[in-house]
């Protein structure tokens, strides 16, 4: 299957707003848990209906966040849509899980996809897993295809202290989703460039698959590129626009995010940078090393394609030839070869091919 | 005939608004469909004449498409624009098949020249048909050149269920027939991507043709992007323009097809990235290859040349030649030219040639 | 001369609005063509001297087109600087030929230089003349360095016709002129797309020159884009802009004719996308080639040079080679040798070089 | 560990404003000095605790400069930000010693992260020092990872001159920093421009090793760009925007800074284009030269195997020989030889290889 | 010294507006050249000091221009400074010969930087001459480091001359100087221009020095774009702004010369395309001409390599060989060789190498 582009091809002649699955593991069971706290407590609860979510979601003074992993079941993902007066076409945004990262706006309630990056082993090592989250006045709804670890940091958080995001309300939590996404492509996009940079510090003693180990980390930036430069761009409008539940004082916070993302993404583009100056410079040693291997191999012929030449001639059967019964022909002709051979090697030394 | 720009020259000279058919299928009859729902009933009839359309295009409580395909009959054209009060120069654009995708607004009257892709299988497999469409209040018209299957099935949908599309009006159907266009592209970039992809995973396997092979694909790219980049910009432009027969509850569905529409094109400019990238790890992958050919060469010249060399002079006929009167001089030679292989063999070695 | 900049070395040290005519054809006379037309008559005529030309442009009634052939008259130009009231640096540009297209506005006249494409024969095909036209309430000027065919195809349809342009204010006779030039366009870059895209389809088959052939399309486009690019923007800024001359129903005019423009420069730009794709295949091909030859020479000489070698060996002159008398020695040495070669073979085979 | 982003994993999961130091040299003990003036008088004091530092800088006539060396010590950070109120996002943005250059504002205090650059002996040349400036009302305060001589020149120029700087207020001193700072870019600039250009000027005698040499300085570019480029972004905020510590005659002095950075960005520029342009004549000198090696060899060999293969010829031992025979057999072939050696150098110097 | 940025490490750690020559020609005299006119009369003298200069300035009804040339005397600019109101930063950068050009306004000054070209005889043949100007209501002040003749230019024009500058106020001055040093431009460029579209046009003729003529071309290409390309800039900045000594009247002139330094720095682009498209070209050629110089090489061999191999078979001392007792054993193998030669010819052939 493409990596740059899932087949969507069962949506084509679909009206608008049809829930499909469109993604790799469509055979998972959906779980839902129940997060709901505010200053003094939390409750975490794995659930098996989202009726309990909405009266949850109600109460004003805690925050509620529901997260939901697994898109198989069409019908909760239809329940949660209706509950909380959710558009149909983002629903489908949700279940199509090769979405750009985006972020879109009805009324009072935020829509923000994003990625979230799966580093696996085998080539290429970057591996996308979609997270779609819902922010309302009192809540938020996470959406993921797969359980991602990089949630669960945030969950973690919740229950051992009582911090900041105790304290604050639903766009906090919010907040604090995308900044532990974001955070986690440092991490990804660290390994990556230790191995590109390890490649530029060594890059004398690389082996003779240079071009293709290039090309596959160009893919791999690649894919994080399409990962990392959206989500940076719906980060600037959170940080230049003004939404109402994003107000003044998260802001901040969304502000520092970005700048993350932002420097994520310079990095990105100086990798790929570096890795076309790399590839030119593997092209020059390559031409330079062929033409030394010329070099040599045109001086050795040179040299003794003339005097093979010269063994040649003596070597005829001619029965009248002279030199052949003069008394020191052979030791001649074996002086005279060693002349040529030195002027030859004379001549290389002032073409500096010696 | 050119693909990147068809001829015009029959246009030079005359006077603007004149009308010329430039295209392929000059020659195809006019069919003309009539459509009319509402929430009660579908009625789909072939038509003569463009007559019985105006009638119902006037009716306020239903919804009216006309869709004309084949573009020959100037006359038809020429009568719907009468009736419609479409200017001269929109016609023109109409019958130019080569028209760059565009969006225009005059009053009360919407029209947009975009392109559905025919996916043919001989070389290059992208072929551009031109869809031109007009928003009235009440009714939606769209010209082809040929019959495109993609409009079809917003035709079968309209009969089939009694959904959304049933219910709203002509400005929806409008959105419907685009999205149609648009989620067919994924299907055709999906391909060539599979194309593209496979050939980047099975890199090293790849024969001698992969140069040619990348220049074909990124032609069929080059001719998508022709198709989907202004496909695109114009989108952008109903999303952040107001015309009053978009409305907003309408234009959320056209945000969703721009971002499909600028998925695709991300899709496609990444997928030229790593054609280029290929094309690099290509060439040096064939530099590498002629450098191990020539130090295979040289190598083996180098060693035997010498060797070459000395059994020569012992085969040269002086009479004088005290060597070849020794009693193990062949053995000393041979055991000397071992010596030599030898020698070489290891300075070889050292240089990491073997 | 240079192509892509005229020497304007004479004009150094001068004061502005200094008339020195820069420019290719200064010996050719002055022709000033007088047309006036209303509704209802047409008239044409050679006029000797621009006075009459003036009285004619003040009549209300009638549209008034002053077309000036040739440049080498300063005095002509003068007097219709003075008669109409233009500024001396706007005459200074009319006779720098090499002047880039422009727009400019003041007051009551509008001021555009752009180029029509002389396509000659020899290298490069693409030849620019330049062409400066006035726009006043009742009257265009057109001056041209020598006659360009493309003027006097909108003379004829005037003369012939009474269609539209004889119903219309000078502002549609001056977008009936640039329209003209720019439908001129079309039937240039057609010509060259066609070499181009013909060379694509048959690239396998390109001879060894391609490399020359493509570097000369590649000025060619260079020249033409000179031409187009220039003459976009400044369409772009009449649709854009609103000058009182330029009513919102001529408008629609120009916008029809910068689609146009644009339409030409994508395709400019595509085609140089194209040959930069087809360069880079045929130096893959190339280097492709290379390969293969280089290949078929190491195979050849690695075959042949120890077998050269081994017979060498036998033909050494030593008293003392004891397989010389061996009965079958010949025979043993030639199957030693046909193993030899098979083995190679094998080896070759092996690593996939035949 | 990377140079171009640096490890952060420690701080995934982590709540944003948990101040961790992400650095190289958290050995490093933390120094205080503080530095108080006004027209009259300046006073120099390492400081061991912060608490003077509020004390000073909250005194309305003169301006305290804390200048804060090493960040290892988190407790000096955190009191600091307490009792200036400073958001712990920013904290944790100075400790962050690989944070993008920025710019931020809030409320009466500004905040700016640019880096100095330390100039070293081993590739690569370049390593960044992050220096952390706000700027309040009376007070500038500094932090710096480790010492940077850049900034001790400013406090040398407080204590020994009685100029300028000591009749300004703090945003002069800000401004001087950060002037200080960019100043010094162009040293290293400099140098680093100077190996190129020689290397320019002596491109004919370059070794070897040309591809190398270009790459590393790209690198070595690369790394100066991600410093240079953000600075010169804010400082041009700085002049656009208005904040009331910036009032206009200080502006003028920002402007200034902000011309260098500028400057020196374009050089980046510049110099990256030549190398670019260098590498490009570098290949196609050792093309050229390959050229050159090929054709050596391929007239030494065309000339020297036919001859070979002739007296190969007449060295075979058939009985029935007749020109071995002959009596001028010997003197005949070396004379056919003589003619085809001759044949073959009038066929090379038409070719021109010769 | 560096081209492309000089060294300004003098600067470092001296506080903003210390006045220090950065530049070459420091030991010159400074000599300074007081111009008065009106409309009736004109007065040039060389004056030794400069406070003549400002009771002449401070007359309404002439228009005074200082010329001052040398930047050596710091005295005299700081004067200048001082009299005429000039901010110390700007004196600074009249003395920083290295600056960018830019445009400054304070109040009722404007002040500019351009460069003049000096085109020398050696490589780079481009040299830039700072200029700096400040206009006034009724003065206009020019620096340069030494004597730039363009500025003598207007200086005799004014003297010869009754024209339109002796009418002007000084704002007219102002543009006569920018406009002669843009208009020498064109003669540089121009220059430079013939020599690449000669190279161009007599490509194919051109010597194997090509990377290297086209790499040198390239440098004084970015040498030129980093003198023409910022001045266009602040050009634009004039046109679109409004300062009140840039009245409306003026302005016309300011698009004139603005559309002269846009026409450069697109013919500088367009020059640039070229040497890249003939760079490229020139490494297709080199490819192609080694290709065939590697076919000829490997036909030649391989049609000698075996019959070399086959006379040595017959060159062989083995006691025991048939064919060489055969009546015509030396005759079937001359056939034979004879026979495989023409085989061999037969399969070049067909391959196309012949």
């Amino acid at each position: 299957m493409s990596r740059l582009l899932r087949d969507r091809s069962q949506k084509v002649g679909k009206p608008p707003g049809q829930l499909i699955h469109i993604g790799d593991y469509s055979t998972t069971d959906v779980e839902i848990t129940l997060v709901e706290f505010d200053q003094e407590r939390v409750s975490v609860n794995e659930v098996d209906s989202v009726d309990v979510c909405l009266a949850s979601a109600k109460k004003k003074d805690i925050v509620t966040w529901i997260d939901i992993r697994g898109l198989s079941d069409l019908k909760v993902i239809e329940d949660i849509g209706q509950m909380f007066g959710i558009h149909r076409l983002w629903l489908e945004d949700v279940l199509n899980t090769d979405h750009r990262p985006k972020i879109d706006v009805i009324q009072d309630t935020l829509f923000i996809i994003l990625k979230a990056i799966d580093h696996v082993n085998t080539y290429p090592r970057i591996q996308a897993e979609q997270i779609s989250l819902f922010l309302g006045e009192t809540y938020v709804i996470s959406f993921q295809e797969k359980n991602v670890d990089v949630l669960s940091v945030v969950k973690d958080r919740l229950q051992q202290s009582r911090g900041r995001i105790r304290h604050e309300r639903a766009a906090y939590l919010f907040y604090s989703l995308i900044d532990a996404i974001v955070d986690d492509y440092y991490r990804v996009v660290n390994d990556l460039g230790n191995v590109i940079e390890n490649m530029e510090l060594q890059f004398e003693d690389q082996g003779e698959d240079l071009s293709n180990q290039i090309r596959k980390l160009r893919v791999e930036l690649l894919l994080l590129n399409k990962i990392v430069t959206p989500a940076r761009d719906f980060l600037a409008t959170i940080v230049k626009g003004d939404h109402p539940l994003i107000h003044t004082k998260i802001k901040i916070y969304f502000q520092d995010v970005y700048e993350h993302a932002n420097q994520i993404n310079d990095a990105l583009s100086q990798y790929r940078q570096l890795l076309t100056d790399l590839h030119d410079a593997h092209l020059g040693l390559i031409n330079q090393r062929m033409n030394e291997t010329m070099r040599f191999l045109t001086m050795f012929a040179s040299i003794f394609i003339p005097l093979t030449f010269i063994v040649g001639v003596y070597g005829m059967n001619f029965e009248n030839m002279p030199e052949l019964k003069w008394e020191y022909g052979y030791f001649i002709i074996m002086g005279f070869m060693l002349a040529i051979t030195l002027g030859m090697i004379i001549f290389y030394r002032r073409r500096k091919w010696i």
